[in-house]
């Protein structure tokens, strides 16, 4: 699960000021990152006092992290574009601008979800050929995939794009087995689309055109359409929906640990035998959190930009900013953006032959 | 969870040829219902040779069923709309032919969901204002409600009408609330849309405009908008959205007990005390089991034509048929196509106004 060491100085910029436990578990996070033995580069920005004072007070190697001062920041709670609209210096749009100019190659963010993605809207361009970007999230599976033996799934878009056409989806799955490939060194992504049943004409009628695009224009692994008891068994490595139902699908996998956990307690509740059961289970059920654990996997990443942007969950600790920053820093030595620019011409290319 | 016992004589059309289990199972279910102190009669539509062999073997009351011969039967895998065409002697478009007739008052079928709807969609008629029909289904929760501390929501469409507009998505909340009312004996159920956030903005145009509209011209105990966690928490007592989000969520719920079993198989294997564990828990886990069985539950209703199909599952035993026939039985009784036509009507009056 540990991601690969990066070879060469990728430069991360990371908002200091974002996610539910302020700017202490981000720094620490950065602050890991600078001991471990790769030449990952991190530019905290956010306000240079409070950085400057976490810093202090933890072990780092100074000459892997650098800060850059903004002096505003949004909050979790708040309306992204009116944030935006009104901190111009917001940590967010002051660190997106930091990848724009060059300064530093990909954005990391544990805060504001809205905020960050429209932020990097405003500021950096699509990749050629993709009209819309989405946000993906990685999901935990029952089973592995991959040279890494990766225990999770791709899913977008899950919230950028609401409404989609079915180029938007075939743009997403692009994406998205490019992003797999890479990341889980998962040579030929399983691709599949959320449908209502396994049949090619199963489906909304953009999901319908999108299964016939893939079919016949891409050179995807596309395994066809999958269902909603699909997602948590990982039949698909990479799951392509709207970004309306991939929220709401989300959402669900996000309470599955907190559902078992209740359902748990009632049996706690009824019997004595069961309860000397789940005790001598709590090692497992523990292990089960960690398999269902979000804060393992670093981050997701907003694809279909030129540069990248991975978002952290705004629960992340420390060691899920390390992740982060390390994934976005294996994507931006393998130049994501190129590769997924020429698979949307191949893409493009068959669709005019 | 027993519905209470019917007044008077409801007759319930029984497809005697759907279902996983085939005739067997159904018959078994309405011989077991006849002996029971209702007065509900049902009419089993089907092979009259392979019904009444069936039945000759089994405890029966003979005044409370009959049979009524059907040639043809539609097999759970076929093309809903081909045998429809094909079969005109199909046990469903019989069954559904007798209710609009009113040899029958109520359909029930585990078959072929996909005909099951199409027969109704044919023969019968919508209530008066309603445009689109809904295929509900219910869903175990952790939380209970109404007067009979059902631990059961109800979601709707989960398939029917895969593309919504608002005026649909109300149409599915007047019918969801009268028929929670009716069922859980739920005064107030509490009515959701499913969305990507509980703010009143979130979502697509269709789920924006819905939610103003079960707002201001509904007297219905709208809560607002509801995200996938909160689905299987049952903070919702109807849960309303597209067929499509509607289908892929339901498919999701019916898959946790799978994947709980399974993630609990990686414990198993792990350590000799989490085994130990898991075998004192072994009774808890049967109770889980049972809290996420749909069996228990009888059927999921098909709203919005005048006249009442309960869709049983096609895992139905004969368990699940009894129960199906007596919840068609109690929703007879109580006219819900009335009462939906009258909340339709005061829905009207209000957007009117």
């Amino acid at each position: 699960m540990t991601p690969p060491i990066s070879k060469r100085s990728a430069v991360i910029a990371i908002d200091a000021m974002g996610g539910d436990h302020g700017a202490e578990e981000v720094v620490r996070g950065a602050a890991a990152l600078s001991l471990e033995p790769t030449y990952v580069q991190t530019v905290l920005v956010g306000d240079g006092d409070v950085i400057s004072k976490i810093l202090s007070g933890v072990r780092h190697n100074p000459e892997r992290i650098s800060l850059h001062h903004a002096s505003q920041a949004v909050r979790m709670d708040e309306s992204p574009a009116q944030a935006l609209e009104t901190k111009p210096d917001a940590s967010i749009l002051v660190a997106a601008r930091l990848v724009k100019e060059g300064s530093a190659d990909a954005l990391v963010s544990a805060g504001n979800t809205g905020a960050s993605v429209l932020a990097c809207a405003k500021l950096w361009n699509k990749i050629p050929g993709i009209r819309r970007a989405a946000l993906a999230a990685v999901y935990p599976t029952e089973t592995r995939r991959g040279e890494k033996d990766d225990p999770f799934s791709l899913i977008l878009d899950v919230g950028a794009t609401l409404d989609v056409t079915a180029e938007d989806l075939a743009g997403f799955a692009i994406m998205g087995s490019a992003y797999a490939q890479l990341v889980s060194k998962n040579r030929r992504p399983r691709v599949a689309l959320l449908s209502n049943g396994a049949e090619a004409g199963k489906g909304p009628p953009e999901i319908v055109a999108a299964h016939r695009l893939l079919t016949e224009a891409t050179d995807l692994n596309f395994v066809g359409n999958i269902e909603g008891v699909d997602i948590p068994r990982g039949t698909a490595d990479v799951v392509v929906c709207s970004g309306f139902v991939g929220n709401v699908v989300l959402k669900m996998l996000e309470g599955v640990h907190g559902t078992i956990m209740r359902l748990a307690s009632y049996a706690y509740k009824e019997r004595l035998i069961w309860r000397a059961g789940l005790m001598m289970l709590s090692g497992g059920l523990n292990r089960l959190k960690q398999i269902t654990d979000w804060e393992e996997y670093g981050g997701a990443p907003v694809l279909g930009f030129d540069k990248l942007f991975i978002k952290a969950h705004g629960r992340s600790g420390a060691r899920a900013i390390t992740n982060a920053a390390k994934v976005a820093a294996k994507v931006v030595d393998a130049d994501l953006a190129k590769q997924i620019e020429e698979a949307v011409r191949r893409f493009d290319a068959r669709r005019a032959a």
